[in-house]
C-alpha cells in the first residue's frame, strides 16, 4: 500500500500509526496500531476519534492487512470487530461495509488495498469540496462558533466545520471562533484549541453553557457543527451538546450550518429516532482524565448520565453543507440525502 | 453576639467560621475569618459563595466587629471593603447598605451586632417561606433540572431552588434532580451532588450540554434556579448557563422558575441590562483545580471568554418563587417587586 499522511494518521513503511489524541495538545505521540484488538481500543479510548477519521483508521488497516496477506476470513472477521467499535458514527460501518460487499464479490487482496487508498484520498477530496462550499457562506468579520472538534484530527482532510472555518480563514475573511470547550471530554478546548493555534485563526474557549449568552449578545455570526451521522431526512446525530445548540440558535436567529461528507449519510436510516446513542463511562462525568492530570471532583460513585452524542432535527438546521453543495430543507425534502 | 450556625457558615465563641466550599465535598475545613482582607478573599475564591450567603456572611463579620468594639469609622471601612468583593450577587451590598444606613443614623454596636443577628435569621426564615411556596408548584414524580449551587451551602438557611428541592422532598414526593454540572466552577458537580447526597435525594450529574436533550425527550419537568441580582422587571442575573436554560426551557415548553428572597431584589436595577457582569480569569476555563486536583487541558495561555454569571430576561421566566409567594409576569409588571 502506497504510504498516506494525515494529522491524525499515516500510513508508512506497512505501518498504520495514530496520533493519540488522548494526549494533546501536551504531547505529540504516534501509536503503532498492532491489531484489530489494539485499533478498537484506540477507537473506544478515543486515541482516535472523528467519524471520517475513525472510519478512514478502519479501513486503511483492513488494507493493510490485506496487503499484508490476510486471507479473506481473516479480513472478514477484522471487519466485523472493528465495524462495531463504536455505535454511533456512521462512516466506520460505511466504509467497512463497501470493503466487506467487495470481498463477497471477489475483490482480491490488492483489490481491498486499493480500495483503502481510495477512501482516504476521497476523504481528503470531500473535505476541499466541503470547505469550498462552505466557506462562500461566511461573511467577513463573521464571528463563528463550534463545538466539539472537526478538523485535520477528525478527518484525514482538512475538516468539516473546521475545513470551512480554515478555508474562510484562507480566504482572508477576518473570523474570530468561539470555541466550545465540549465537556465531558473537552474535544474543543483541547483539540479545537490546538487545531485554530496551529493555523493562526484568532479564537476564544468558552464553556458549553456560554453560547448562549454570545448568542443575546449578537456575538455569534453563525454555528458550523460536524455530524456523526445523517438520517435522509436530514435529522443529525452529534457531539453531545450540539443539539443545545441548534436550539439556542433557532432562538437567537444564528445560522446552524452542518458540514459532514455523503459518507457520513445513513441511507437506512429513516430519522434521528433510529440513531443509536452511545453511552458512555460515568467517570468521564465525574472529572477529567487524560495527560494533563486526572480528578474527581464529585462525590465519589456519584450517579451521572453521560450519553456522548444528541440528534439535532432536521427543523434547526439552516443549510447541510455537503461535498456535493449546501442544501437546504426542501431540497433535503426532496431527497438530496438519497441520490 | 449570640451563636449563629447554618451549613456554610457559622458564628461560635465571637468567632466567624466559613466552611471552605473549594474543598468541598472532599474535604470539610472551617476556616476561621481573621480580617476584612481574609473575608474578601474567601468570598473572591468562592470559599464562600451563593448570594444570600456572602451577604450573611459580610454582614455577621460586621456584626462580630461591632460586637468587639469597632469604631464607627472602622465599620464604614470595613463595609466599604466587604461591599465590593464580588460585582454581581447584590445581596452583599443591600445587607451592608442597611448596615451603613443604620450607622449613620446613630445605631451604636449594639445595635449593628443585633443587626447582623436580624439579617442571618431573616435569611433563614426566607428559606421556608420560599421552600414552601416553591414545593406546591412541584408535582409528584417531577423530574426537577438545576444549576450551581442553591442550598445551605449558598444561603444560611435551607436554599432558594434546593430548599423547594428539599421541601418537596421532605413531602414525599417521588423527585429526580438533574444536576447541571456548570462549569467552570462544578458548583453543580461538586456542592449540589453533595447537597442531594447529604439529603437522600435521588439525583444524577450531567454536563450542561447535556440539558437540551433531556428536555427534549421529556426528562425535565420543571427547571428551578436561584438568582444573584432581580431587577425590578423581572430580569435577574445568575450563575453563567442560566440564559441558555431559560431558552431551552422556552422551546420546550418546560416551566422555568427562579427562587430569590426579596434580599436579592436591586430596586435601584430597572432591567437586566444594569446588572453588572464579572468577568473571572482565564484559568478557570482553561482546566481545574481544586484540592482534589489541578489541571489545564487547554493550550498554554490559551484566549478564553470567563463571565461569572449572564441576565436571563423575565420574558423566560415562567414564575418568581419569592418570599412572599410565588408572581406571574402580570404581577412583576405590576410592581411585584418594589413593593
Amino acid at each position: 500500500m502506497k504510504d498516506l499522511f494525515a494529522t491524525c494518521l499515516k500510513y508508512q513503511n506497512n505501518q498504520l500509526l495514530i496520533l493519540d489524541q488522548r494526549r494533546l495538545p501536551h504531547e505529540q505521540h504516534w501509536h503503532q496500531c498492532e491489531s484489530d484488538d489494539d485499533l478498537v481500543t484506540l477507537i473506544q479510548s478515543l486515541a482516535i476519534r472523528g467519524a471520517p477519521a475513525i472510519g478512514i483508521a478502519a479501513s486503511t488497516w483492513i488494507g493493510h492487512l490485506a496487503d499484508s496477506g490476510a486471507s479473506n476470513d481473516e479480513l472478514i472477521k477484522s471487519i466485523h470487530k472493528l465495524r462495531v467499535a463504536r455505535p454511533t458514527a456512521v462512516n466506520l460501518m460505511n466504509y467497512l461495509d463497501q470493503m466487506l460487499e467487495a470481498i463477497e464479490q471477489g475483490a482480491d487482496n490488492i483489490a481491498i488495498s486499493i480500495m483503502a487508498e481510495a477512501l482516504f484520498d476521497e476523504d481528503v477530496a470531500l473535505c476541499k469540496l466541503m470547505a469550498n462550499h462552505g466557506a462562500a457562506l461566511v461573511p467577513d468579520k463573521a464571528k463563528i462558533l463550534t463545538h466539539c472538534n472537526t478538523g485535520g484530527l477528525a478527518t484525514v482532510g482538512m475538516g468539516t466545520a473546521i475545513g470551512v472555518i480554515k478555508a474562510a480563514h484562507e480566504q482572508k475573511k477576518q473570523i474570530h471562533v468561539w470555541v466550545d470547550e465540549t465537556r465531558p471530554l473537552l474535544q474543543g478546548g483541547r483539540l479545537t484549541a490546538w487545531d485554530m493555534q496551529q493555523a493562526g485563526i484568532p479564537y476564544q474557549i468558552i464553556c458549553d453553557n456560554m453560547a448562549a449568552m454570545l448568542m443575546g449578545k449578537n456575538e455569534v455570526d453563525m454555528i458550523l457543527v460536524g455530524a456523526d451521522r445523517i438520517a435522509i431526512n436530514g435529522d443529525f446525530a452529534n457531539k453531545i451538546g450540539t443539539y443545545s445548540l441548534a436550539v439556542l440558535a433557532k432562538h437567537h436567529g444564528v445560522p446552524f450550518y452542518v458540514v459532514a461528507p455523503h459518507t457520513t449519510v445513513d441511507k437506512l436510516c429513516a430519522d434521528g429516532d433510529a440513531i443509536p446513542i452511545e453511552q458512555r463511562a460515568a467517570d468521564e462525568v465525574r472529572g477529567v482524565s487524560g495527560n494533563f492530570g486526572n480528578c474527581q471532583w464529585t462525590p465519589t460513585d456519584a450517579p451521572v448520565f453521560n450519553p456522548a452524542f444528541d440528534v439535532t432535527p432536521a427543523y434547526l438546521v439552516t443549510g447541510w453543507i455537503l461535498d456535493k453543495g449546501v442544501f437546504n430543507q426542501q431540497e433535503i425534502d426532496a431527497g438530496a440525502l438519497v441520490r
